[in-house]
Order: structure tokens, then sequence, then C-alpha cells
């Protein structure tokens, strides 16, 4: 018998090609383009494998469900009320690569600013030259990191950072030892003094209840003046008005910004992912939740979630359950 | 007897507060900030010391000078034939840090193009992120690093590129162990495979007889035409016209330059920093020799100067010696 998986979505979708070349007549792969309403009860009345990054009580009855597959780490879009009992949720990393890159970038773009040299020296400006009495530029050797999180992103972005001579704090929610060790890693209720020593501060965390908002206008006052915040984990967890107004009013000396408060779609292309106009202000850099999406992020989900898939069908343990079956 | 030190130049007078703030009344520090003619004669009479980048057979005679201290790793402003006998000739690294950020800045800068993303987003494009179909972008991960010159600055790349799980080949002219080891180590004579092997190449070797046009047209044809090259080492060492021409051309994918063929000077500051339009190619990011000048660099640099000059009181051997007092 084919296991029957519907990809719901179009990030789901990107996995159909390795999914029938692995699996061949094994499997019947269906893909579903547009994840904005729930899929019609006849295309989920046989999924035994629904890999989406929504699931909700709108959903039709999903019977012979037995595994919802996030291809993310993200699991804020499925309402955990909602799956079947038989069902386990399972998550997916492999972003570490492409988001520790990107936070490596934010570090040195900052410290070296590269790209605006390149534009003086270009325009003919030997400014940034010592014989024309080119000020130093700062060394992020000797900087403090510190890292709002130390799950799978914390530890790759550590992994990077440990070459350049930064002292890197990480708080956790469950501290215990962890590769690589950072100079020191302590518990959530510790994080007022990762805020406190940082001359860089990275949100790494997941959204959940117990981190929307968890920096908010009085955590941002705690920041030195010259430090930046970058945030690669969730909008939320930085509070948007305070945010903004730290950076209008210079409180931080910056930010750089890859998640966001609300989110474009096709059919409203133009929205802004803010209702505060962090694009007017020249101390963020900002992308649009972009940070972990490279070449090799969809192949090696899909081999995690190939694995999934050959483990529900073998009766073995899944990997990255988010919840087991019940 | 006050010992006496002659800085000679912009760089070299950078260091008086902490030379006069060290010796106090057992120097005597004179700066001469301007090294584009020799010093007249009366004040080179009874140096003892020189700091200096430069020292030519016009320079008038120097009898008491015992070091000439290069306040940089390149020594080829210095006709060595022209030095007295029994004078030493030491230099002084201390920029790999700088040097070490910025080769890694560039390597993030080609694979992330945070400051481009930043601007699209900030003008209101989503077309980055995937739910508007953005491509993936490339990984750094997974890259092969080839770097022509293995000393300081090579090395001090290496550190910072090591948690990047980039392959690292290097050749340097006298291959030994040496921390932190590459994956591959050759000799000069074996550039030719990193030239094949590498995602990007830098070169970080100093300037001299053999090094100059060491990279050519014809090694520029070995490399790949995705393959960027980097120098942070010094102009020449790469043909000029060979090097426009490839980048022209499209033979290879890119440079990141910071060192050049001519320098402007605040008598000509419009110079451009070579007869060939560099400044027109958009595959090029271009630097006016600035990426190790960094605000460590001169204390770090005037601790190694204050050690040699308490050595040669000493009648101890002093640091970074390029040519030992005959």
């Amino acid at each position: 018998m084919a296991i029957e998986i519907l990809l719901n979505g179009p990030v789901p979708c990107q996995g159909a090609g390795i999914l029938r070349r692995h699996f061949g007549n094994a499997a019947r792969v269906v893909e579903r383009q547009d994840d904005t309403t729930p899929p019609p009860p006849e295309t989920l009345a046989g999924t035994e494998v629904l890999v989406s990054v929504v699931y909700d009580r709108d959903f039709p009855p999903a019977p012979r469900l037995r595994l919802l597959q996030v291809p993310a780490a993200g699991v804020n879009g499925i309402d955990l009320g909602a799956l079947p009992d038989g069902c386990a949720l399972c998550n997916a990393f492999e972003h570490g690569i492409g988001i520790g890159e990107y936070v490596l970038a934010a570090l040195l773009h900052l410290t070296v600013d590269l790209a605006g040299r390149s534009a003086r020296f270009k325009a003919g400006s030997w400014a940034d030259n010592f014989r024309f009495a080119a000020p130093f530029r700062s060394e992020l050797a000797g900087s403090t990191l510190g890292l709002i999180g130390y799950g799978h992103i914390g530890r790759a972005i550590a992994a990077r950072a440990r070459g350049f001579d930064l002292r890197i704090l990480a708080v956790t929610r469950t501290p215990r030892p962890l590769e690589p060790a950072p100079d020191w890693l302590g518990g959530m209720d510790e994080i007022d003094r990762v805020l406190r020593q940082s001359d860089f501060v990275v949100v790494a965390c997941p959204l959940a209840e117990d981190t929307r908002g968890l920096i908010g206008r009085e955590r941002l006052a705690l920041m030195r003046p010259s430090a930046v915040l970058i945030n690669v984990g969730r909008g939320p967890v930085i509070d948007e008005e305070a945010l903004y107004d730290a950076l209008a009013r210079r409180r931080i000396a910056g930010a750089v910004l890859d998640v966001w408060y609300r989110y474009a779609t096709p059919e409203a292309p133009d929205l802004r992912p803010s209702r505060l106009p962090f694009h007017e202000l020249d101390n963020v850099v900002m992308t649009p939740h972009c940070s972990g999406w490279t070449e090799g992020l969809i192949p090696r989900r899909f081999s995690v979630i190939v694995d999934n898939v050959e483990r529900l069908r073998d009766g073995r343990t899944l990997r990255n359950q988010v919840r087991p079956p019940s």
C-alpha cells in the first residue's frame, strides 16, 4: 500500500520531487500550493502524512492522519488542540547554516561596512585610507555577543562566532552542557544580565506564550546605547512599538531585523512589515524573513522528512517530535 | 641618556603619545609628519631608533641608527642595501584581527548580500521572501577557501573561517605545522591546485621579487568561472591588466580588492587606484587599503615597538627581525 502524503502550501510543495524520487510507487504525493484556506475534505480524507506549516480547527476531519510534519522549526501556525489524538507533530531544522551565516554577516556588516566603503571608493574618495586621516574602524574582536536562545540557531551562531575573539553569553530555557559551550550560559530568567553586558544581542528563540513581548520597553532600556539588536527569531518576541521608539530615539545604536510583525502575501504584496515606519530609520538593516532561505535548506529538511516517513512506516520513533501521538 | 627616536611619517607619528607615556624622560621622541621626502641631515644625525615605512639611498647619514622599525608588516618601502650595517630592520604585525574580519566580511557580503537585501526591502519589495518565490541564496558552508600565503594574515583568516564548514586550502613558502591547521597545506609551487579548486581565493602574501605578478593571465584562467578573488596582500601580486580583463570579461565571477597599483596622496587626492577603470565594474568590491585599519592596531603595534626599544636598550634579541644587525 502506498502511503498518502499531502504537501499543503508552497514550501511543502518544494519537496515533492525529493519525496517522489525517493519513494517512487511506495508513496502517493499530493501537492496543494495554496494553504491560505484549509484543504477540502476529500483531499484530507486519506492523508496519512500532512506536510504543512498550518493546522487548525477549520481543517476537515483527517481520520487516517498519523504525522503532521512541519517543514520548518516554528510550529506557531499549528493549533495543538485541533490535532487528532493518534497524530504526531514533528518539525524540522536545518536552517542553522543559513541563519548562522546571516548573523555573522550582520555583525561584520556593522563592523566593517564593506558595501559603504566600496561605494565611497568607487565614487573616487580615498577618505577611508590612512593617508587621508581615515578614522579607525571598530573591531569585532573583544566585543560581547549575547544570544537569547541557545537551540539549533543559537549554537549555529556561536559555532561561527567562536573564531572572532568574542565573549559569548547565552540564555536558554534549560541550561545544560551544550556544544559549543558559550563563555557563560544562564537561564531565561537571567536575560537582563545578557542585555546589560552585550554589544550585540541576537534574538534566536521561538515565539511562545512566555516569549511574546519578552523584550519590551524596560528590557530595551537595559541595553547599552552603543549596542545593536538582531532578530532572527520571531518579530513579536520584541515589543513592536518599544523597539521602534528605542531605534528612532537612538536609545540603542541600531537593529538588524529579519522577522516581522506582519507579512505581505501575493494578494497584498505592498504591505509594510510593521505598522511603524522601520524602513525610514537609517540605523535599521531589514530583510523579509530570508535569513535561512538557502539552497541547502529544502534538500536537508526533506531528507529529515523522508526519514520520518520511513520511521512511521516501520513503526520506529520519529525525529524532532514536538508532540508524540497520544 | 635618553634614547633618540624619530617617528617619520603620519602612521609612525600616531604612536608618539604611547612612546612618551611609556618612556617619559628616558626617550626623546621626534615627530615628522611628512615622509614624502627624506628627513633633513640634522634630524637624522642623532637618531638611534627610526620608525618609518620608507628608507632609501637618498636618506642622509644616520651614524647612530641601530633599529629601523617599520610599524607595519610590509617592508617593500625599505631599501635594504641602503641600511647601515649595524642597524637591525624589524617590522610589526597585529593587523590580523582587522584583515581577518575584513575577509570574512567579504565572504559573507558575497554570500548573504545583506546591504542589497535591506535596500530592496526598505524600498518596499518582498521579492526576497519565500512567499514571493524568492530564489535560494548560496551557502558559504561547503565552499572551498584558498589562501595564497599562510603567515599572520592567512592564519587569522583561517581561524575565523573554521566555524563556517569551509574546506581551507593554503600555500606558503615553507610548509610546516602551523596553527590553525588548514585542511591542506602546500608549497608556493602548488598554487595552481589552490586556484583550480577554490570558490574564494585570498591573496595574503607579501610583495617580493618572487610574488610580483604571481597571479597573471594564465593562473587567472585556472580559476573557476564562479570563483571570486580577494586581495588583501599587495596589488602587484596580481597582474593589473590580466585581472581587469578577467573581471570585465567575466572569466571569474568577481573580486574584492583592498590593495592597489597606485595610491593617491593628499597632494593628488583624485588619483584612481589603477590606470584601468576597476571602479566601473559591478562585479568588483573595492576599498582604499583599509582592511587592517582598526582601533586596536596602533596600540598593539606600538606595544611591540616599545618592547623592541627596551630590548635594544638592554642588549636583548629584537622581535620580528627582518634583518639582524650585521
